[in-house]
């Protein structure tokens, strides 16, 4: 195990109705003046949008709004936020949506303070010092950004899908109600199951040896998502299942089943490219691309992908040839991303092969490498869209 | 699942060699006059004790000491300890140690600022509101105090057992060197395990249905202390199964593992008094009591108890009968207890069956039931306390 720093401030208050709580909760984390940041559609339709503002009301709370915010969220957004806050002297940013409105929340809680261009934080040129707080009402169980501290935009120019991080974006507070969820289509469910999957199974290949803690939790939340989502993909107002996912969501990615070992983000970077060149679904990629890498990369740890099909996909473990028992695991997880309705190949995605060179280019690592479980050249990127056709 | 609200505000800082990194962190969280609680022996004889306060040095921080804590840690030290902060005007209390010096420097940091008796939180008169800053360094994976609200202490007038909690007691940081532990004995170190299972499985046995993420995390941790202890035991110097053991010890206990659903803690409360009485390790008295309390309540939920043993001790379900199930899995956890050196039965703690009258008494509970997975009364409590004769 490595030496590590966990960090997770946030204050969760999870179940039904909570989100009435929201007004106190600003005040008690030292809000006066909101920014609140959504997409539209059915946070405005569901009435949720209303109660929100009638919680901070209540407790004295001003705010004003930025609505709007697309999936794959973009910059344009963030500047318009970053320019309200500074104007109206906002002091807190919240978020009421999934992902997008809080990526974008907390790229306007870092920008404000900051004196360049938010994008430097994006672009490597500059790391968040400071923030405004920032808070979340979270409507769909995915990206797990109510209990990170990162953030990922789409720069529209060049469409550029990049991530920036710091613990002082962590939300101070997280308001998760199941109940919010349970009107999504199932294949918006299915697509933030895959990305919470993914966010574990990034944590779970690594190179980091005497790992069991954190093998074990990977694989109580693996666990736990293949035994609730196939029971919210028919019965979408699973209330119980709902909670158990939501709840899963958050602790696939605030690092609790990651701390201690290294970590393989390059499926996530290899989705991004899909996305910002077709605008499709985060989780919807991921399902297309994570069994993919799995299969070009299973050979650097073939035990390691037996253990992930025994314990995770139940699966017999063949003692004679493991690769064997590594190959079943990943075809298992193929066929649960496709038995929860997600596309698992480039044209079920709707993502064309003569646009893998352009994908590989904008994947902008040159002749270098990536880091991770295998470091990855820009011929193992396009070999990896390849096996995803 | 029930709703709930999750906190965990402490900065976890883990692994060898973090425990320099003391006085910048005292620093960072605003203390600027520090009383250091400790035990004694090998705090000292390590030279940890000189390291922390060469750190505190460095960071320009000034310290008072307040050592002798003893385990089962008394109420006579904590009076003591809030003197010397009052008198020197202390603003951060910092416990090297294990459970008792952080126990006591928890009840400390509750009773400066407040009025009355600070046993008043423990006997349930009054609740913790605001307390100093806490911080630990963590000497023996057990307790689960360092990443907790809670606080266990012994009125010596009496020799009650009690505990209290609060949010604000949760450490502001807790550094956690898997080193600092190499060279505690095996019995120690088996103890530890014991208290860090029992915390799991008192969260593990609930009423609240529906609770599939929480399971799997529980299982997630027994599982690692299964495949991790007995290394330890064997190797006391395995870093490595050390560090799975102590990070463990802080996810079974700050709640990672038990939110949203109802708990039990009859099988602390009735070993509280085992150690009260006999001054045995708090982990040695959990290994006679708990697998008794298992027994006893067994057939409340008898699938729950089978879910436990196939899950966690790997047992084949009995599908014609599963009680045989639930039974097979507390003989195995008895039997795991037993191999890594820990009493399982009153005769093997040194306890005595005419004491068990008293035991029952100093329970407290008069004619009422507690509450939890089932409730008991002290007939219950008494048929406990003889099955682990």
């Amino acid at each position: 195990m490595d030496n590590f720093t966990f960090y997770s401030p946030t204050k969760f208050v999870f179940g039904s109705n909570t989100e009435s709580q929201c007004g106190s909760l600003v005040k008690e984390f030292g809000g006066t003046k909101v920014l609140i940041v959504y997409g539209g559609g059915s946070v405005v339709r569901s009435g949720l949008l209303d109660k929100i503002k009638q919680s901070l009301s209540a407790s004295s709370i001003n705010y004003s709004e930025l609505g709007g915010i697309v999936p794959n969220p973009k910059d344009d957004k963030v500047y318009e936020g970053i320019d309200i806050c500074r104007n109206e002297k906002v002091d807190f940013v919240l978020a009421v949506g999934g992902g997008s409105a809080i990526d974008t929340a907390k790229a306007i809680a870092a920008g404000v303070p900051y004196d360049g261009d938010f994008w430097d934080f994006f672009s490597g040129k500059a790391s968040v010092q400071k923030a405004l707080p920032v808070a979340t009402v979270l409507t769909i169980a995915a990206a797990g950004s109510e209990g990170s501290g990162n953030t990922v935009i789409t720069k529209v120019d060049g469409m550029l899908k990049r991530g920036a991080g710091s613990d002082c974006l962590r939300p101070v507070f997280s308001i998760l109600n199941p109940q919010l969820t349970v009107t999504l289509p199932a294949y918006q469910t299915a697509c933030g199951a895959a990305d919470i999957m993914a966010h574990v199974f990034e944590r779970y290949f690594t190179n980091t040896r005497d790992v069991e803690i954190t093998d074990r939790l990977c694989e109580a939340v693996l666990l736990t998502m293949i035994n609730e989502v196939p029971k919210v993909i028919k019965h979408p107002d699973n209330y119980q299942a709902r909670a158990n996912i939501m709840w899963a969501g958050m602790v696939a990615h605030n690092n609790t089943v990651g701390v201690g070992r290294s970590h393989d983000w390059n499926s996530h970077g290899i989705e991004h490219e899909l996305s910002a060149l077709y605008d499709c679904a985060h989780g919807a990629g991921l399902a297309v691309i994570m069994p993919a890498w799995m299969t070009y990369v299973k050979n650097h740890d073939i035990m390691r992908f037996a253990q992930a099909a025994v314990r995770i996909w139940g699966c017999e473990m063949d003692f004679q040839n493991p690769e064997n028992t590594a190959i079943e695991g990943i075809t298992r997880f193929k066929n649960f991303l496709s038995s929860i309705g997600l596309p698992v190949t480039f044209k079920e995605l709707g993502a064309k092969e003569e646009d893998i060179p352009l994908l590989v280019k904008n994947f902008g690592i040159g002749n270098g490498k990536t880091g991770g479980f295998v470091p990855l050249g820009k011929d193992d990127i396009e070999a990896i869209y390849r096996l995803a056709l």
